[in-house]
C-alpha cells in the first residue's frame, strides 16, 4: 500500500471533529449576525503583488506561493538564476499566493468594492488562511480565522459591540475568559512623556513580561536595550499601576496630563468602560497597560482574550487601525476588528469536554435491513420520516444484525427500527432504544409523532 | 491608488451573494444530513505525490503547485535546468499542490483513516477546489464542490438514495431538472457484442452527440474513427432506442442477451427503477444510453442532471467506482457518489431569481443614533432584544437621519427605531416600517413581543 500522508501542519477532520468545529463556527456566526455583521468570502488565491511587502519581510517568507502554470522557466532571468537571487526568482516564477490572514483581503475587498459598499461596513469572514510556519502544538500551516470588522467608522460604540460579541460567544461556548483591553495612544503617551518615542517597542516588550519575570528583571532588560535610567525611573509608576479599571484610568490621567495623545487614549478607554457599565457582561474586562499586540498595526484600542481554565495563549486578538486601506491608496477609513482563534478554541473545548451532547444533524433512526420484502416496506416509511425533517437511514445490506447494530452504535444513532414479517403484517415497527437497550413496538402511523416528541424533549 | 485585482477565474463574494450561496449550501447540507451523511474536511494542500498521475497527464497540468519554501533552488538539478525539463523541475521545486477535486482526497482519507471508519461510510464534503483551467463563463479556477459518497457498499439502495437526494435538493431549490442515469456495464456490453471493446470511448463520444447533430452525422463520425460498417450497423438499434425506461430495458435485454456484463448492467438499472417506483419523486428520471461521463472512472451506475429551464450544461455528475482506493493499494471498497455543481446552481438561481425573500440572518431593526442620551437608553434595550435572538443594530454615529435611514435601506433592514427625548420620557419607541413607510409607537416592554410575532408571521 502506498505510504500516504498529508503536508506537515495540515489536518483531516473526521465527522466527529467536524461536529465540534461546526458547533464553534455556528456559535460565532450566529453572534455575528445578532450584531448585524454580514458575511463575505474572498478567494484563497491572491496576487502576490497584493500580498508581498504588507506583513514585513520575515512574514513574506511564510507566504505560500503558487508556481506559475505552463512554462514557468521562460520568464526567468538567467543572471538571477546563476546568482541564486531567491527573491527575484520567486517573483519571476510565481505571481499568486495563498492568503495569509483575512485582514489584508478585507482591505483589498473594501478598496475594490468601495462603490457598492454601504459604510459603516460590518463584515465577518470565516475562512482558512495559510502560513508556512514551523508546525508545532496548536500551530498549523492551514487554519481557520473568524474575523469581524467594522470599516468606515471611528465611533467607540463599535469597540463596545465587539466586546459584547466576545463576551457572548465565550459565554455560549461555556469558556471562562478574561478580556484585556488597552489603547495604543496611551502607550504613545507614555513613550512621549519619558522622551523615548523610538524605544516604544522595547518598552512594551519588556512590560509584557512583568507578570512572568518580575519588576527587577524588566528594569534590567530596559537598561540593556539602552533606555536611559531617568526614563526607567519615570516608567516605574506605570509598572506599579494597580486597582480597578477606573483607578488605573484616574492615576494615568495625572501622570499623562502633559501628553495630549495619552489623554486621548485614556478618554477613549474610559468611554468604552462607561458604555459597558450600562450592559450586563459575564466575563471580566480588564484595562491592561502591558497589552501591546502588533503594535505597529493598531492605532487605538487593542483587544486580547485569555482562557482562564486552559493555559494556551490568547484565543482572540484585535484592535483599531486607522490606516487599513492606506496601503492600497484609500485613506480616511478607520476600522476596528477582532479575530477568533477557532483552532485554539477547538483545543480548549476538547480538553474541557465542553461540547453539547445532542446534535440535530445526526441520524435519529436506522432501519435494519432484513431483506427485500422489508426494504420495500421501509422505503416509503423512510420517505415520510425525512419529509418531516427526521434524519433516517436504512442499512444498505441484508447482513448480520449484529453488524448493523454496531453501525448504529458507532454512528451514535439513538434508535434502531426492526421490521420483520410480523411487523409488516401488523403495520407496526419494533424500535430499539440504543441508549437504554429497551425495546418497544409502535404503530406505523404513530412513528412520526414519536420522533417529533423526541425532538422536542431534547 | 494601487491598481488592485484578484487572480483570473477567482471571485469575491459580497454579503448579498453570500446569502445566496449559503442558501444553496445549507439546502444541500440539510438534505445530506436527512439521509445520514456525515461531513468531513480535508486540507486544501495535498502532497503532489498524492495528486500527480491520478487525473491523467493533461489534468496534471491543471494542478496548482506550491513553490517549496526556503531555498527552493538548492534541490534543482542544473542539468534538468539547462535542458528545460519542466516536469522534472516542477517536482524538484514543488512538493505540494492544491486539491483538484474532492474524490481523490476522499480516497486518501479513507485509506489513511480506514481503521477508525465504520463502513459503509456515508460522507459529504463541501469545500473549494482549484484548477488552472482557462477561465470562461461559468468556469472558475477556484470553485466549490458539494460531494456525497457512500464508500464500502455495493448495494444498489445507495444509488436509490442518491437519486432521492438529487430529487429533494432540486425540489427544495425550485429548479426543474431531468435526472439521467446509465450504467457503464451496459456500455461495456454493447462494445462487447459489436466486438469493438477498444473503441468504446469513440462510440460513446459519438452517441453523446445524437441529440445535437442527428443520426447521419453520428454514423459518419463512427466511420471516421475506424469503426467497422458491420459494427455501425449493429449499433443502430441502440441509437434508435425509444420509449419508457422499462421499454428500453426490455429491448436491450433482448439485444444484449449474449453479453453477461450487459445483462448485469440492465439488472442493476432495473432494480434501481423498481425501488424508485415505491417512493414519490418530483423530477423525471430517465435511462439515457448516451450518458457516459468520465467513462474510465466509473464501473457501474452513472448519474447526470440537467436543468430544464436554463441551458447551462450539467449541474450534477456522479456514479459508481469499484476501484476508488485501489490507486492507494486498498482494494475491495466499492463506492458511489454525486457532486453538485454549486456554482452553476448559483448562476441558475440568479438567472431565474429563485432566492427566498426572507433571510433569518439579516438585521431586524436599526436604532437611529440621536446622541449620547439616546444611546445610553438604547444599549440595554439592544441587549435584551439580542438576548432573545433578534438581530439588532445601533447606528454608531449621531449623524443626519437621512444617512442612517439609507444605511437601513441599503442593508434591507425592515424596521428602524427612533428614540428621542419624548420616547425616553414615556418609555416607548417609535418604529418606522421601511417597507410600508408607516410609523407607529410601541411601549418598551412590548418590543420583544412585537418582533417575536413578526418572526412567526414570516
Amino acid at each position: 500500500m502506498q505510504k500516504l500522508s498529508i503536508p506537515k501542519g495540515t489536518r483531516d477532520f473526521t465527522p466527529c471533529e467536524m461536529d465540534k468545529r461546526n458547533y464553534i463556527f455556528d456559535t460565532i456566526r450566529s453572534v455575528f449576525y445578532l450584531y448585524g455583521f454580514k458575511q463575505i468570502e474572498t478567494p484563497a488565491l491572491e496576487n502576490l503583488s497584493t500580498l508581498l511587502g504588507k506583513y514585513g519581510e520575515e512574514n513574506d517568507k511564510l507566504l505560500f506561493k503558487i508556481l506559475n502554470s505552463g512554462d514557468f522557466i521562460s520568464k526567468v532571468n538567467p543572471i538571477d538564476w546563476n546568482n541564486h537571487q531567491l527573491s527575484k526568482l520567486t517573483k519571476q516564477i510565481s505571481k499568486k499566493g495563498l492568503r495569509y490572514d483575512l485582514t489584508l483581503p478585507l482591505a483589498r475587498f473594501v478598496v475594490m468594492h468601495r462603490n457598492e459598499i454601504t459604510f459603516p461596513f460590518k463584515r465577518f469572514q470565516i475562512q482558512p488562511v495559510w502560513r508556512s510556519d514551523r508546525p508545532q502544538k496548536g500551530r498549523y500551516r492551514e487554519f481557520v480565522q473568524c474575523d469581524a470588522d467594522i470599516v468606515g467608522s471611528d465611533s467607540l460604540l463599535n469597540e463596545v459591540e465587539l466586546i459584547q460579541i466576545i463576551d457572548e460567544v465565550f459565554h455560549r461556548l461555556s469558556i471562562s475568559i478574561s478580556i484585556k483591553i488597552n489603547n495604543r495612544k496611551i502607550l504613545n503617551g507614555i513613550a512621549e512623556i519619558i522622551s523615548e518615542e523610538k524605544k516604544i517597542t522595547d518598552i512594551t516588550t519588556a512590560m509584557d513580561k512583568l507578570d512572568k519575570v518580575g519588576l527587577t528583571k524588566v528594569n534590567e532588560e530596559l537598561l540593556q536595550k539602552g533606555i536611559s535610567i531617568q526614563a526607567i525611573d519615570q516608567l516605574q509608576p506605570f509598572f506599579l499601576l494597580k486597582g480597578s479599571n477606573q483607578n488605573k484610568i484616574s492615576t494615568l490621567k495625572n501622570i499623562l496630563s502633559t501628553s495630549p495623545i495619552g489623554i486621548k487614549g485614556l478618554q477613549e478607554i474610559e468611554t468604552i468602560f462607561n458604555k459597558l457599565n450600562l450592559i450586563p457582561t459575564r466575563n471580566t474586562i480588564k484595562f491592561d497597560l502591558t497589552l501591546a499586540r502588533g503594535l505597529n498595526y493598531y492605532t487605538g484600542t487593542i483587544f486580547e482574550v485569555k482562557c482562564l481554565n486552559v493555559p494556551i495563549g490568547s484565543v482572540l486578538g484585535g484592535g483599531r487601525y486607522d490606516n487599513l486601506t492606506n496601503i492600497f491608496g484609500l485613506s480616511n477609513l478607520s476600522g476596528v476588528g477582532i479575530s477568533f482563534g477557532a483552532d485554539r478554541i477547538f483545543d480548549i473545548l476538547n480538553q474541557l469536554n465542553l461540547y453539547p451532547n445532542t446534535n440535530a444533524s445526526h441520524t435519529q433512526i436506522l432501519f435494519v435491513n432484513l431483506g427485500e420484502k422489508g426494504v420495500d416496506f421501509i422505503l416509503p416509511v423512510l420517505f415520510s420520516l425525512r419529509k418531516v425533517g427526521i434524519n433516517a437511514e436504512l442499512y444498505p445490506h441484508n447482513t448480520k444484525i449484529k453488524k448493523q447494530l454496531s453501525y448504529a452504535h458507532n454512528n451514535q444513532i439513538p434508535f434502531v427500527a426492526i421490521v420483520g414479517s410480523t411487523e409488516i403484517a401488523e403495520n407496526k415497527i419494533t424500535i430499539k432504544d440504543m441508549r437504554s437497550c429497551s425495546q418497544f413496538s409502535i404503530a406505523l402511523d404513530k412513528l412520526i409523532n414519536f420522533f417529533q416528541y423526541e425532538r422536542q424533549s431534547v
